[in-house]
């Protein structure tokens, strides 16, 4: 739990945009730990993010809103503000492969996510075990062809049970539903095994073997309605040779698969991670 | 110019086959200086490339096939046998872009590149000045809608006259035709500048850039009928952010493109890529 | 379980030695899976890697060596046979960073790392609950600068009570004697948290933040008696910027070490590297 | 040549710096193009970039030093202030091995260089005809042991008279003085052909390949009077294996040093390298 706020701004770009904002955190003798901003020349777009220390803060959280907004009437800007001391719940939704889910909690509980994980949801049995260890709770929610929208209807109410706000697809093989989708707009990250827009869909690795490709990648991205088309949050490769056979091929894929859909979440975390026209900002 | 001779072997998986290729090679005393080999378990196929010194070898290069295709009689083996004391003659067709064009030109003179360039084609003046600085004959071939025949018949004739056996597109902006394709079979290497399959056809970066991707990349491949979708021999990749422009992306893929394309012409040039169910073995 | 034997050679580089090797595998009914070779020109050194199947093998390897040695005679060669029925027996040693231990242990069940695991050896009780998870017997024998001697001696009992041959370094912190270095010749894999020559010795991350370098590294290597000296078997190396804290560089450089040492692991495991002028050999 | 202005500051890390900052830019009608900074937490420092249009600047660049010092009164701070419209003036200073001058030559010539190149220094004749080519003023200047002192007197003598403000190693050979080292801080950039600290020194490929590393490094860094010790810009590396011999080292390295030499230039130039601490921050 961080004792700071974060606001994320995202603006059409004008002059005496930072003045105001530097200014109206000065005012309120905010401590600033750190800032970063972009500016989308083609665009004219102007995104920023500012994290500061709360203790010494003079104006409160609930009272930022109305002040905030007040003080930037001159301009047409699209502001978020985050609490830091309130951490993201996260739900883990995982099939059989299990790698990416024990990569998430062993992360987790080293400390390199900050958030809380109260809720793991599979379509099998067969991770509940890790899930015991970790001591998450884990509920398996059959789904079929027949009973889609059952299931959704459960899973919905398990995550409104344990209040979550961040869904992880931690290679769950079932594709959500369009209203699932619009359900939790940027709120929903998926690794896809593959180097996307190359080999979205299903079976990756194979194409990517039978096409002869010298490199595998694997990318983790925003769930939106259209599969695999959300915004790409980070990708990786790992270069492969003809001596790889498709079962290293899964082998190499699941050490990029790890360490790319843990940077995705992190980030979204952290709260930097900005979205525009279908692509992402993520400010380091 | 090396005083070697190289095999390159595709055959159905046999016992008894690397026995009675050394028992070839010893019994004429070569003194094998590199020799790899592959075996796809999948397809039953064996490849294999062995590179021996001349100096003592008793057996001459014109003799050589038909005393291996009789040593050879119970294996349904391809082979193919180069004789390093010939160059390849290569041909680079290049456009407006000079920055591949003058990558293979400086690598040549460095030494990097084992081979002869006695032309370069291009459809534009531009480059003219580079050719003449490394004193390689350049010819000018304008190719239009209308004109596509008899510019490939000018092409093919240059080729021809210049004893040509591998054409390498430096980004050369048009596309050839499939009997241009057909004539010269893996003899022919392109630059893409995207990751295959991912962008295939014009403007990748553009599309880069609008999809967001994380990384761009570059593809070395041969030229089949079918654009853009031939035997990748190289793929590199160097990661961007939303701090990149257009011009960014252009400027990253310059750089990728050299380094990839460079590769697989060397590679060719040393005879260490075998093709094989529209995918290449590359022997290091 | 594998049902094929390896054999890795090294041998002065003489004309007829793979004839010669193959020859011997032929007569025998050797069904070759892979083969690898590599001749070091300059120091006349051949090195090779065979693997067949031991289904249809007319040779017992309990009468190979004396057959193989009377076929070489006239080479001088070393040569080791592998059986691929016998599994390495691996043991692990760890202190309280447990993320190579956990990652280790997440292959091993994969089945990425084909051996036995059968002990665990700590100077801390703090990694002892992800050991039970596994299954595997744990073992804490605390070492001080007074104990070293007694403390190593229990370790080697345990060694032995086990019958090990394979000892990993899982970021254990403690310096083992050169005493117990000679008695595991490339024997022991220790992952070392640089890239190594750089920073070898202790808080690697630490000085890599102070010389401001802008990659970070990892390396997996044979312990020998001379620290962080020995022949390296895999490296890699990740980007840092000045944005990255030292907490930052040890989260980084956790999925690097985890990455780097189940390679080094897997490879050693599977018979592909050859040790020589303390360098290795890795063959893919 | 830009019409804009680049203001880079360090400073101790105070409230109101930013908002500081930004009123005196928004009062003097700044449009601001790129705005980068960085805190440091441990050492309390704060750095930033940031670049405005010069075109709605109601200051001018004479009387902005006075109003600047005057408005930051309150803070102690470092700054510096970058006028867009003079471009920065480069001398390349290079011996036998022409890769890099080659590449940044092209580059230059490309535009990915936004500087002036009025002098090129070598102790050797070897690389005249490429800077004809490119129209560049060549002068040789011999140094050996004996006239060290006088050969950088008539270096110094040519600097002046072309008004040069970097220098650039360019894989110069010889070792600078101490006293050219401090006569121009933070503007002469070197090459070294090594992944630092690793291997820093002489001959860093062959120190390389005898210690069996799996990668090779190349390092970009601003030159003192310690060798191969000054503050690191860039640095990248490129995996080798057994297969590699020194010659393809070498050949692997050029491309390596032509990639992060130019990148380290073009940073410098484009005034995004801030140092300090013995570090750099490279402000993207």
């Amino acid at each position: 739990m961080k004792n700071t706020a974060t606001l994320l701004i995202s603006s059409p770009d004008r002059k005496g945009l930072v003045a105001a904002i530097a200014d109206f955190l000065y005012k309120h003798n905010a401590n600033i730990l750190h800032a970063d901003q972009h500016q989308d020349a083609t665009e004219g777009i102007f995104l920023m993010r500012v994290e500061w220390d709360l203790a010494d803060f003079t104006l409160s959280l609930a009272d930022f809103p109305a002040a905030f907004d007040k003080a930037m009437a001159d301009f047409d800007m699209n502001w978020q503000l985050v609490d830091g001391r309130k951490r993201t719940r996260m739900a883990i939704f995982v099939s059989k492969f299990d790698h990416c889910l024990v990569d998430l909690l062993y992360r987790h509980k080293q400390g390199e996510l900050q958030c809380d994980i109260p809720l793991i949801i599979s379509n099998h049995e067969d991770t509940r075990e890790i899930a015991d260890f970790y001591g998450i709770p884990y509920h398996v929610v059959s789904v079929t062809a027949e009973n889609k929208v059952e299931a959704e209807a459960e899973q919905f109410r398990l995550l409104a049970e344990y209040n979550i706000n961040l869904i992880v697809l931690a290679r769950y093989m079932q594709v959500l539903s369009s209203e699932f989708c619009k359900q939790y707009p940027q709120q929903i990250i998926n690794i896809h095994h593959s180097f996307l827009p190359a080999f979205h869909g299903a079976r990756p690795y194979h194409r990517a073997f039978e096409r002869g490709v010298k490199l595998i990648g694997a990318t983790g991205h925003y769930v939106t309605e259209i599969l695999d088309d959300g915004p790409i949050i980070e990708q990786n490769v790992t270069r492969i040779s003809h001596r790889d056979s498709i079962d290293d091929l899964l082998q190499k894929g699941r050490d990029l698969e790890r360490v790319v859909l843990s940077s995705a979440v992190r980030w979204h975390i952290d709260h930097r991670v900005l979205v525009y026209k279908n692509k992402t900002v993520v400010f380091d």
